[in-house]
């Protein structure tokens, strides 16, 4: 490894592809005859192979978690603040397995793969997934590793849905749940917000009903708005204020419709930047599993119900500027595993930096998520002696 | 009036207009040689001048704030909750006047309206203009009406800022300024939404560059997000979910991107009727006199210096679920009117609905305004006696 990374990071990564040849069978009824998944993994499995952390993805990450993909590299993956060599998900401990979801678009089946049927592109024909179907799947590459038991599923956000999603439905294969800045389903508010996205990039007249690929245009206007739109949820009205206020780019009105305030151009940029590295078809389908998740649907809208099934510990994490999920979603997670009498830890981080601030360095989340990963790997030796 | 009306409501009403054959100097440094200016009245001047309330607009607002313009009508103006015989702004009381802002696109001066120059559309070569702008334009209004001095100024958020910078900047001619779910200015926050929603309409490609009239089109697409998104920060999160939860229009999922959730078709529906009502480019000016609005900034950033000019006296009033401008932004504006010493009354009204709140019926609200509004009347007389 050369020294160009710190020494806290994974460093050079290489991400590694899979086939799983045996259909999977989606909750909207379709069936995959196969599927392949891209996913890439840190540490090392050790003999009783217990000490495997699977890591859940939100909507626009990947199985990128961590290190880098060559030396040339200057932005490591999307959570490099966590996962490395002494960090709370310790790569000199655990060996930590990331993938890309089905129906993303980093190398794992989705849109943008070729449909065998047709020798096409998916788009818009790839069905709608679910986070059951992502967990069905996790627990199949699970299989090919040869890792039974999850010493932990962690994640933040809809990652963090899955991580609840696998202690409900694999209950024997999952010592450990960690859902961070998470929620046991969306609001009315939070699917707005996806609808709204959804409409920016169905109704971009370049989206041609999700065959893009075939006229060599992508939906740029419409997934930029998507992505400006979900910047806006991702921090807080204080960070903002903090990062931004009023600041004027050049220090005076303009009176016109160029970008005249810094939080303007924050926006067009992180807009822009994303068209480029994200498929319009994966973000709709993304904002749909986030639709759909309610693990409490199955069970008489009753969630503690979902998580008596649930033999996992949980650690759940909130942060009190995030407003797209709140602290008190977070609470309805804990009251239900309460209710359920489940083993649960809760951590309400005071954090100004909102929904973000699970992807960052804060020094009472670092401090928290790394005294449970502790007690996690003690559990790890003491089950590998 | 024919008794198809409630006998609350002002009833029938004739939007006036008037054209004002004087130049206006706008913030933005040009000159409108003469604007038209569409308005209406309710309830009759009294011999004296005094009893005059101007009500300012927002957003999406015009001059038809109450009243029925003909019997067939079903949806009465804008504000009939609070304007009409026996209710706060009392039309028995009051002579209450309403016009659509410069830049309007429902009868004064704005980009639909014909520019001399050119024989066509303003379009997007209609200026910027600024709340300041405004209440200019309504004070040359109120010399050709014959008003002297408002009794009140009263406004909700936009609206509400048009009525504090009336105290800052007539103070000679407002007696009262009620400003109700506004912010002394935007937030980042704010601002963001702000963009996403002029970058909505910007970038559809029916905009034509703001010329869209002589293409024979509307930027349809641009203005329904807007006006979805907009929805969204009008209401609150949990008026949302009170009103709609996770209902499913057709009672399950269908996997597909039809609106399935009712919020789904609830926004759909707000942003395809909105489309066919609102000029494009009069959305983009009215979110930028949003996003310029900072009376402070002319006070060397004090708030309370600029109120030390006014004479007014307040009424302040925030809405507790109201995120858009939170009883913490009314806040600011009470504090700094405490510090320069002025005469405000505040409330903090509890409601689940939003910043719509300042649209509906809440008893503790109406009886709060109407409480303020009978000081104004006694006012009125006394000077009148």
């Amino acid at each position: 490894m050369p020294d160009v990374f710190p020494s806290d990071s994974v460093g050079l990564v290489t991400p590694e592809t899979i086939t799983i040849e045996e259909p999977i069978a989606l909750d909207c009824g379709r069936v995959l005859p196969s599927y392949t998944l891209v996913y890439e993994t840190y540490g090392t499995l050790n003999p009783t192979r217990s000490n495997a952390i699977l890591i859940c993805h939100a909507l626009s990450g990947d199985h990128h978690a961590a290190g880098y993909h060559d030396t040339g590299e200057t932005k490591p993956g999307w959570w490099e603040s966590a996962i490395g060599p002494g960090k709370p998900i310790d790569t000199e401990r655990f060996f930590v397995v990331c993938c890309n979801n089905l129906g993303g678009c980093k190398g794992s089946i989705g849109p943008t793969a070729v449909n065998p049927a047709t020798g096409k592109p998916y788009g818009p024909d790839f069905p709608i997934v679910t986070v059951k179907d992502w967990v069905r799947s996790q627990a199949q590459l699970a299989n090919r590793l040869g890792i039974d038991t999850w010493a932990a599923v962690i994640g933040g956000s809809l990652g963090g849905m899955q991580a609840l999603q696998w202690a409900i439905d694999y209950p024997e294969r999952i010592r450990h749940a960690v859902a961070i800045a998470a929620a046991p389903r969306l609001s009315a508010q939070n699917i707005a917000f996806n609808e709204v996205a959804r409409q920016a990039i169905l109704s971009d007249p370049d989206f041609h009903q999700g065959h893009y690929y075939e006229y060599g245009v992508i939906p740029r206007r419409g997934l930029m708005i998507a992505r400006m739109l979900g910047h806006i949820t991702y921090l807080s009205d204080e960070g903002m204020r903090a990062k931004f206020g009023r600041e004027l780019r050049e220090g005076k009105l303009n009176f016109n419709f160029e970008s005249e305030f810094q939080v303007e151009s924050y926006l067009r940029h992180q807009g822009y930047s994303f068209v480029d590295r994200f498929d319009a078809n994966t973000y709709l389908l993304m904002t749909k599993a986030l639709d759909y998740f309610d693990p409490a649907a199955d069970y008489d809208n009753d969630l503690s119900m979902a998580f008596r099934r649930a033999k996992a510990h949980f650690l759940v994490i909130s942060f009190t500027s995030d407003w797209r999920f709140s602290p008190a979603r977070s609470q309805e997670i804990v009251r239900a595993l309460l209710a359920a009498r489940r083993q649960v830890s809760y951590a309400r981080i005071t954090a100004e930096h909102g929904h973000d601030a699970f992807l960052l360095p804060i020094p009472h989340y670092r401090d928290t998520f790394s005294a449970y990963l502790e007690r996690v790997d003690r559990e790890v030796n003491d089950h590998a002696g």
